[in-house]
């Protein structure tokens, strides 16, 4: 079976981190860049985060372009709360030696693009502000996109506020310029990624696998898990950006639903909200996504597991 | 057992007619007075409807007074496409002798709270114009209303658009106001409602009934069906209005959620949805609602068909 | 030559008082109440104020009632910035023995109108959140007023931030209710009271008319014009709600446009500006107000000296 | 005297060719490269119109880079009802043999800016999706611009309705992105453009110039009048976008006002809206913009008629 061309945007951050983990090892992937956007924190911290795992990992030989320090309108929001100062939690990885591509990521993007025979899946698991300078500084490229596999969002609320989930409310407008862009959508939203819990019981059994990948993912998660754990009704916390490589490489073990998803960029309750139209009397000619509404936990978790033993 | 002391607040409406059927004969309520608002139909036609269900049902000496012509701020918008030129799709009732209260709606419900020494429940069924009026122009009231049982909203998006329901769109600055007014509220929305069906069988079983009230809800229904069945996973209507009445008199059929409701009124996309926060985290002391979000839907048609037979 | 019939509605507030110290001495005027609101300060300190104005310059025979306490909808904001703690300043009037009239702003001011068989003139120069609910809870009463000449807004630009001015800030959508109601509108905003403005010098002669009423003005509006001072461009300080009753009893020396005016209650930084369309390709029928644009500032100072001298 | 570098973003437009025509001519602009975006018309035509004016008045060497196709966000609007079908009324050119440069407007722009040693002036004429696009796509490049000056806007209102001019309205997030991105601005608006104007006396003076400029113009300006024709006040009709070239090669003849600009992009009634803070308490360390708010008319149409005659 031919391997899946992906450029994967992000915002190292903790489940970033835990994203590549995923996809660094995954044989049904051809990971052709990684590029970086400000979000779970500032983009000097994201790029060197991102640096750092690709190459505490071994894959060096992938190219990191660093990409939007601001979102294109709205003032600027990270997620220290979740992420730490350093956006990994307490967890410290050696310095990478590795240094950024000299483009930056959407010109690095269009490259490949265009150098490109087969069309690339796009997997953005951060603010979608990259993506969307992309999409109109060069909207012929579209045509180079199989598909856009994101993180954000929810069909039925959010966790930043009640209506709006982080990586949307980041940079919103970025948000609506890609799901408007005609380009097919899989939102692997709060729907699907609230599901897709790790109990202190799952980081246990990473943490005996004893090799680099348990160790790195047990401490990181640990700072992350500590917010959750301020949840009455803890059970478990979301590696929520995970779930965008789960889907290209185990898509059986996710349940998804085709409607029509817009973003709010004119309230104020719901700024930010990712509303999604599942009508059954709604016009099916403007659905543009595939939204992500489930998930087999326990699969998911070995799949985690797993990935982390190939190391 | 004491009596539930209620006014009803309805834009009749064939779902608010089921409604006026499930309350009439309803021995647990002790209906002080009903009043109407345009939303469904014109105030004209919500008004007579509610005087020829009230009148053909035998209860005229319950008042009915008018209210709201317009909303608050926004163009008005009715909904003719689900209940008919008449508002009652293609049943045909006699017109009532009675004539609606001398006073407006919103001084009725003043005059009404003011006279009595119990709190008072308000069911509003249509729009909040007047209730939302009544709050702002005689805030001391407040203390005389026990609760807002309210259809409305949803936590989960809408049937007007994707974001709103029909009649938190059809005033939804009325509806930030009572929603912040500081009163509890129920609100019975289309998380519930659209739960709350009849299949064609429970119309045969309500027709078969044979009596003046069978007759009347098989004809009515017959029209808001027929817009149902567009919907290519058809299983039945939802009889929207009635959930509140069924909440008053059989509190054991609903599930409910407690949260902190609140109205867009700044958006576009979201404009007029009802945002739930249900996030374990948030304020937990800003709660304003039990939200209802489920119902044992054969108990419920049970209870209709009963409030038929009594007739 | 018959007199003017006029309810005023203020939230005293320093230029509140000197519109009533112009308004209570105008033998043009027959003043049919007062009605109070939150705005400056909040609705206990505008009644105080108002309640000890009245009776401090004789007219206690006027009745007084309190209205809104709360904007419609957003939250609360008060100018205690330029009124002081009390909302007149330093000036200390002694405590009025009238009490407020037993009905409530909207009640008093239905029943007035109700009862008058002439069309009555409204004259709010605080927020419109009173005459708001007015026109929603008794549209039919509309009849009755001849127009509504109030101090709010600004076609071209605000002073509360750049787009908005005080008044229609603190209670946006009460303003859209009253601007899109069909009531006539007499516009006294920042475009003509800016210039409606009294020097240090004007408040030496009222000073030294050495009356009650030249000794209360001076001393309220020297906390005023301290606010004033701190703009390096300074040449007064505007009396804005006195050129609503300038416009009443002295029409002739104020300049008009006719235009669409409405309230922007949608935006964020032009958020509660007042729109005011004088476009000559407008749609003319939709004109609502006439926009006071220009004072003779010499005349009107000499207007309020002059009605100093009267007490 | 050094020339001043320009690149000018023109959407042709019959006011755009005359900005051309006054520039094409002007001894004091390098003038380095023409882009162009839809806005009066299509890309497609817009970029036509700006070839065939470049070639007719024997500019060919200049490069033309062809921009935005459509906004950044919003539903796109263009003005035929201004500039006719072909977005030059009825004038008609030979079409150019001129071909557009091979880089797309936002590489254009972002490569000559690279290239050159001196910062460059951007004078956009009309929405501003290619510059805003630039600004976010490299950032960096800012320090190689000189001032940005552009025709938009408005301080005290619209024209595309009461509160939006049309340049702004046709793509207002792309317009807070170019007014937040600490570029200095010189912002032309209505409010000097709408007295920047051409009578029909002006144009039969162009006409008598009897050469390939006057008789263009000339018919090029007679669909243009006659719209404006329309308004009962009519005295002569605006020629916005000349007035961002009159800025550069006669300042002297243009009156500005130092202030903060910003865009409403959250409101419905005052979407778009250009808001200027010109208060004299603002906060002077936000000043990003000079506005433009007056200009000599007869300098202004003088020197238009002498750039006619130098071709």
């Amino acid at each position: 079976m031919s391997k899946i061309p992906v450029i994967i945007d992000v915002d190292t951050g903790i489940d970033d981190a835990m994203a590549l983990v995923l996809a660094l090892q995954a044989d049904k992937l051809d990971i052709r860049g990684i590029t970086t956007v400000a979000g779970n924190q500032t983009i000097e911290k994201t790029t060197r985060n991102t640096l750092d795992v690709v190459e505490y990992f071994g894959r060096s030989e992938i190219p990191v372009a660093m990409g939007a320090k601001q979102p294109l309108i709205r003032p600027q929001v990270i997620a220290a709360y979740a992420h730490g100062e350093s956006g990994l939690g307490t967890a410290v990885l050696p310095k990478a030696e590795k240094m950024p591509d000299e483009l930056d990521a959407v010109s690095f993007i269009k490259k490949v693009l265009e150098e490109s025979e087969e069309q690339i899946t796009l997997v953005p698991t951060g603010p979608l502000t990259n993506i969307a300078i992309l999409l109109k500084a060069y909207p012929h490229i579209k045509n180079k996109i199989k598909e856009i596999v994101l993180m954000g969002g929810g069909a039925f609320g959010g966790n930043y506020n009640a209506a709006a989930e982080f990586n949307i409310y980041a940079d919103p407008e970025a948000a609506q310029i890609v799901f408007n862009s005609g380009v097919k959508l899989v939102m692997c939203g709060l729907d699907v990624t609230l599901k897709a819990t790790v109990t202190p019981e799952d980081i246990d059994t990473i943490r005996a696998i004893g090799n680099k990948a348990g160790d790195f993912i047990a401490e990181a998660v640990e700072f992350y898990m500590a917010m959750y754990k301020r949840n009455p009704n803890f059970t478990g916390c979301a590696i929520h950006d995970a779930v965008t490589i789960t889907y290209l490489i185990a898509p059986e073990l996710i349940k998804t639903r085709q409607g029509i998803a817009r973003v709010d960029i004119d309230g104020r309750d719901s700024y930010a909200a990712t509303i999604c139209d599942f009508r059954p009397w709604r016009d099916r000619e403007k659905d543009n996504a595939l939204v992500c509404v489930d998930i087999d936990r326990e699969a998911f978790v070995k799949l985690l597991v797993e990935a982390c033993k190939n190391y």
